[in-house]
């Protein structure tokens, strides 16, 4: 039993992390959040407050750390009392935070893969070149440190797993994200414009035929028929499940596909041409030195800001095809958010929903020891069926459609 | 009789107007190049010495100004003993080039008009609020200054003038600007994208039915049938020339199109709809405040490093209607420019080309007193008879198409 919770970061996913601690409270104790700005803190504290989100009273606290200070990271968790920490800031400080909770032995959490900000598109497996270093680290300490539990990576890794349940063998998993909603801007990214297009300007890796293929963005596409959302274009994403999946289901090929209008392929096309995604620096002729990415994710709105505004539904898909008693067999296991609805429930827009209720899912089962494992693991490694279950009442229901039909799944 | 001239500025028009220059010598006297980088002036030194281009032996110094410090313009001037100043420098520099001309009595002329760098697209008539302001002090002091004598304006304005004795009325003036050439590169400008960008994000005026029209830029396009490129889609655009010819030829319509394809209009529409042509700062989440426009000036191609691989033709044109003898006439008056003659030449693409050679044609006018007028003028203010017949002597021939033929225009 791990009580306490300390949520990293202070954007749109954090807000809806922090909503959904509040409304399970009850179980995760005491709620504190801290990020390199304290003003943003209160500001999602004062919006939960504002919700009256608390389930039970009880308390919430902003503060201020810079999560790249492992060793303020590390007094942070043991002022606050913390047994869990949900790492939701920006990708390049996962490192830091789990160093801190190796040396506190607070149990970890994040949603995306590390990333050192100089660096685009490393090695894969991505998770082999920095969280996986740390396995024997966490073993050894008995830190409980869940990599990327997420929607995706997260909930498709969970769902990849229930599917070994459902087929004799896997041949293909296809994870599928659509975001059909539509946030009425000329042009905006779902969340930190640095991180999005980071996925997209380097090596395209999926696992097929037992080995890593190459692409570049936007190179494969294909339509995809989907429940609710129907017809979509999606391309072949280089994504951090890939990496780890790809090492249980060896196998299997395994892809990730993100949905693309042809808007935004035409913007990421002049952005990425011109050389305005670069993380490098260049010289103006007045001789200053400037990141281009970080000028493009200036003039872009603020994710945090379609919220309101955000209309529409996402539908994040898990295709798994195998064979079942000998015969071709498919499960599709899905989700279908409507940005609208997680609008009025936290205050953030769909993707960020998606992205935010999974760790807090995930923080319960650690908080009532069901997934308090004492080691680090990848979504895949933990036993589906608690939290397909716990998400099915949080707000995120999975949903299956195979030969049997389409229905709720639930164990 | 004027001799010596000081060239301001070393981009790629600076590059055509030395080599011209040099060309010219005998007539021109000494010749000095002054910009905030000496290395780029002693770099076209160089590459005029490398071509021979001097017809008989003489000076060409390079000198380190700040263009901005009309003190230490004048002082140059002095120095050199200049009695002619070609301003090809930025167009952010006209009026303190002007003042240092005034301060010492040499003749000026530029190709652009004056722009505060925090400003895009002023009240028309664009002359009025910088360079006429400066008139009587022209006047008062003798000072011959030509405004916009590079092709457009400059030869556009000249050929306006030139129909005044081919019509009996002048109805409309159509200048027509079209690039049919090719870099080879994904999307360059070509000449200072900075320059070049602010052309298009402000109100587009044109002067019709006797007053200011306003469009947005690529409201209104339309394709012309023009001599050896042919069919081209071009766009009203706002361009210097507009505003004076307006003043001439104020119950004629006057309008400027910039010839532009598709591919160009996408990037343009990406960048200026993200907020990226922007001459206003922006802050990044690192806090550092930043230009936009000055950041994609950074990304782009160096204009200049078109030039080798540059080929294709230029077609500029006034197309003049209004009525001969009664009768409904029209004249096509324009020039074709070869790239790669012009970078065999003169180590520039066509574009510099046809902007530099006219503001030398003009220094040697002055020099030889024919357009040593001692007072401010634009460019259709001046006899056009001996800078056309000059030009088609410069690698720049002007030709004629009306109800007798196509041919060469001589007087």
């Amino acid at each position: 039993m791990k009580r306490n919770v300390l949520i990293i970061g202070a954007g749109g996913v954090a807000q809806v992390v922090a909503h959904k601690c509040a409304q399970h409270n009850d179980l995760l104790g005491d709620l504190h959040i801290a990020s390199r700005t304290v003003a943003k803190c209160e500001a999602i504290i004062a919006s939960v407050q504002a919700k009256g989100a608390m389930k039970v009273p009880g308390v919430f606290r902003a503060h201020a750390v810079d999560a790249m200070d492992s060793a303020a990271v590390a007094a942070l968790i043991r002022d606050t009392g913390a047994q869990i920490v949900i790492n939701v800031g920006s990708a390049f400080v996962n490192m830091y935070v789990l160093d801190a909770c190796i040396a506190t032995g607070a149990a970890y959490m994040d949603t995306a893969i590390h990333e050192d900000p100089a660096k685009i598109c490393e090695t894969p497996p991505w998770y082999g070149n920095y969280e996986w270093k740390k396995r024997d680290a966490c073993k050894d300490a008995g830190v409980t440190a869940i990599l990327g539990i997420g929607f995706d990576p997260g909930v498709v890794n969970v769902w990849a797993r229930a599917a070994e349940g459902m087929l004799d063998r896997i041949d293909s998993i296809d994870i599928i994200d659509i975001n059909a909603g539509s946030h009425g801007k000329y042009f905006a990214t779902n969340f930190d414009p640095e991180i999005n297009f980071r996925e997209f300007t380097g090596t395209v890796y999926s696992w097929q035929k037992g080995g890593w293929q190459e692409n570049r963005m936007f190179e494969v596409g294909k339509t995809w028929t989907l429940p609710v959302v129907g017809d979509q274009k999606a391309y072949l994403t280089g994504h951090d499940e890939v990496h780890s999946l790809a090492a249980r289901y060896p196998q299997a090929d395994v892809r990730f596909w993100m949905g693309f209008g042809d808007h935004y392929i035409n913007v990421f096309t002049v952005l990425n041409n011109l050389g305005l995604l670069s993380e490098k620096p260049v010289r103006t002729a007045e001789g200053q030195e400037v990141i281009p990415l970080k000028v493009v994710k200036a003039v872009l709105p603020d994710p945090a800001s379609l919220a309101p505004g955000y209309t529409g539904k996402t539908c994040i898909a898990d295709l798994v095809k195998g064979e079942k008693d000998g015969k071709p067999a498919e499960v599709l296991i899905y989700n279908v958010a409507d940005h609208k609805e997680a609008y009025e429930e936290v205050g953030s827009q769909g993707i960020s929903y998606t992205a935010g209720v999974p760790p807090v899912a995930a923080a319960i089962l650690v908080a009532q020891g069901t997934w308090d494992v004492g080691t680090m693991v990848n979504a895949e490694e933990l036993d589906p069926k608690p939290f397909i279950n716990l998400l099915n009442t949080m707000g995120l229901p999975s949903r299956i459609r195979d030969a049997a039909g389409d229905r709720e799944l639930s164990f």
